[in-house]
């Protein structure tokens, strides 16, 4: 198949293109660079020294043989180019991870605000729109997120997308299946539930084939392909912004900092390793949707576990100490969360889960790169609100230093 | 009051500002004047000869001694002068007119529903943003519409924007309030679906006080306002873009074209007196949700009809006589709907219906400025998909000429 993938050279995408260019397809890696620029923009790198795309391309042929080819392109800003790029390239299939994913990004100041909003609905939009235009029946691959579903649950194991309710009309009680009614806690997560409409309104209206992967926290940062070449690795985010909480535990515990765990630490979130995220992408390819149907929805998640639980399992593994710091999130304290993944499970899919020795994987490369930690950026520095902004102590120039007590 | 009127210079904007600033409040309008501009790019023009919006503003000035402010402002593509203009005026209310409202236009061309989604969500979302930046606490009023519920009623009345259901869970059926499901029929109805999200993330994570008004298709042109001086009038449109099935069946009745209906003219659609609607919005200003509370959606509509009835009545009004052409929209060709509106009755909305003598109000302004109409504006021309599309017929220029048998 000829795939492309947009935001290809970030932290799911570039171990996707790996995976799917050993598969054997032709992989075509759309990507603007805009996470790179954050990273210039907050002063911070990935653990993992990363090479330029074109230079892990190069290198990826070197090993292999295969060749990923590079597209620097805007998806969100210049719709034509998206078009003429779609009709040139005819893909089969286009897997959409070009997205800005970081919830406390999203929250950082109305500017980053907007940027988020109107970089990830351009982008989704002039994607579909582009799709009905060149008239491309690709099969359109995009990653959602679980936070869409909200963290307050019904008391009901959260289903894959579509929600069985009964409604009540002068007839009697009416069985009906919705999208799961969303609850977005944040700029960032609102955004993908401003795409799930985008996808059901082209799904139904054009006839476009869509399959959306509500996609857990994803951990670790090998996969097979990365571990084969220095140069192959695959990017790391610690700080504040882009570094989700597993992650940032190991890398916490790796350079001696205490596991920070905001509020009481009784927030449960759904994860994955990164190996199963790649592996879940290839199962969704071999599944597309026929026209006409409705939009597929799978739960891209192994395991959950509560934060608190996490950071112990890190310390007792590290003997990192834990630090419990104000909640800078508008979310209740505790909550409890049954994800279904029974799609995936039934084509296949064999979890990795935290117990497999990966753990120590992660700490280990976090150790062979504690050199580059920039300690000040560990901690989570954006407010959800401006009174929970507040709370958040500032150096001069405005930088966080540390959540206050 | 001092209330800010975006896109102040439309069609239902214009005699809201009329009426708010009659009833004594301070009243600013901004707007863009896109509007204007798309009559340009579609080469039509208000039946009504519509003034300069200065010039309106100092006629009304000169026929009440009251003043209107204009602000000619961008709230999509200039978030920082958005933000500034709020900061430096302070108004109590904001009421939101300021989108791109036709659903043919939206659907016309990749490049008509790329500008509808980035113009709407872009309005709406730098509006919200800039709200919380500057923290000003005004009431936000938003034109919704009756499309967000979809036309594929479930068989029970529409409820007025939230819906009750019941949940399986293991501990038993489970009552809950969810945002009713939207099923949006094309991009610009779309971009209202997208905008109760953000409405209702803004209004939870910020305490921003939302009302949402989900209006239905209003008709007529007169308000007690307007009708004071032949320079107030209100714009009038009657081409298969911008003009709503009402009106446009009341001017072809007035030049002798013969009634479009598309396919059975089964479609029932809801519908509400231009007057009614500025009375709704000052009926609306008067409930002001507290900061905390949840988005307060009222539907803004007072009768239901099926497009067929409401040609038969007015060919019987008129002579007219009814043409069946085929439908361009994607949807069921019969649907029932029957919508609750108690919350507006209760607040004493006394409604104007279509028995009562305005139709001929409407048809004696269409007959007085029908030298102005052209002709060959008046069919519906985009086709909601690429086949649909094509069975529209066009002259060599691209112009649909009328639409195909
Ligand atoms: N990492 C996670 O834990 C996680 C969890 C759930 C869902 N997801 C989703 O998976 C997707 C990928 O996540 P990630 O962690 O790899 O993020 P990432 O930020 O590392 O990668 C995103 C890539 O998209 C590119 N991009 C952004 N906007 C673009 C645009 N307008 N045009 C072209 N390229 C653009 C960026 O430059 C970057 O390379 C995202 O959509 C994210 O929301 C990630
Ligand atoms: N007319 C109807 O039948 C009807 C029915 C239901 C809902 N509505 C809603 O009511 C609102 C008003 O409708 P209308 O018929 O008066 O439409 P309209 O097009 O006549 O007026 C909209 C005004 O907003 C302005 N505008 C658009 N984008 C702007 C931007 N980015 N910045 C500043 N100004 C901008 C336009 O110039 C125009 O003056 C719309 O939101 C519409 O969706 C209308």
């Amino acid at each position: 198949m000829r795939i492309a993938v947009l935001g290809g050279d970030g932290f799911v995408g570039w171990p996707t293109c790996l995976h799917l260019s050993e598969l054997g397809h032709e992989v075509h890696i759309v990507d603007n660079l805009s996470r790179r620029w954050i990273d210039t923009e907050l002063g911070v790198q990935s653990l993992t020294p990363m090479d330029s795309i074109q230079e892990r391309c190069r290198i990826w042929h070197e090993v292999t043989g295969r060749r990923l080819h590079f597209h620097l392109l805007d998806l969100a800003e210049d719709y034509e180019r998206v078009k003429h790029w779609l009709a040139e390239h005819k893909p089969d299939a286009v897997i959409h991870f070009a997205e800005q994913r970081a919830a406390p990004y999203s929250m950082k100041s109305d500017r980053h605000k907007t940027y988020t909003v109107d970089n990830n609905v351009r982008a989704t939009h002039n994607l579909l729109a582009a799709l009905v235009e060149t008239g491309i029946d690709a099969h359109l691959i995009h990653l959602g997120t679980m936070g869409v579903y909200g963290y307050s649950s019904v008391g009901a194991p959260i289903p894959e997308g579509y929600l069985d309710v009964e409604i009540d009309t002068p007839s009697g009680k009416k069985a009906q299946e919705i999208l799961y009614p969303t609850r977005p806690g944040s700029v960032y997560h609102m955004t993908k539930s401003l795409d799930q409409i985008l996808f059901q309104f082209y799904a139904q209206n054009d006839g476009l084939r869509i399959t959306d992967l509500h996609q857990g926290i994803v951990w670790g940062t090998h996969t097979d392909q990365t571990r084969r070449h220095e140069q192959l690795i695959n990017r790391f985010d610690y700080d504040g912004d882009y570094g989700t909480v597993l992650n940032r535990f190991l890398i916490q515990a790796a350079i001696g900092h205490p596991l920070t765990v905001h509020g009481t630490g009784g927030q449960t979130r759904a994860f994955i390793h990164i190996q199963d995220s790649v592996r879940c992408i290839e199962l969704a390819l071999g599944e597309a949707p026929k026209q006409g149907d409705r939009v597929r929805i799978f739960n891209q998640m192994t395991e959950t576990h509560r934060v608190r639980d996490l950071a112990e399992l890190v310390a007792r593994l590290s003997g990192a100490k834990v630090a419990n710091l104000p909640n800078p999130r508008k979310e209740a304290a505790e909550n409890d969360l049954i994800v279904k993944n029974d799609q995936f499970r039934a084509l296949g899919l064999d979890p990795i889960t935290l117990q497999d020795g990966l753990l120590e994987e992660v700490v280990e490369v976090a150790r062979k790169y504690a050199h580059r930690v920039d300690r000040s950026r560990v901690p989570a520095v954006s407010g959800w609100t401006r009174e929970l902004g507040a709370a958040v102590e500032r150096d001069p120039e405005g930088r966080a230093l540390r959540s206050a007590s």
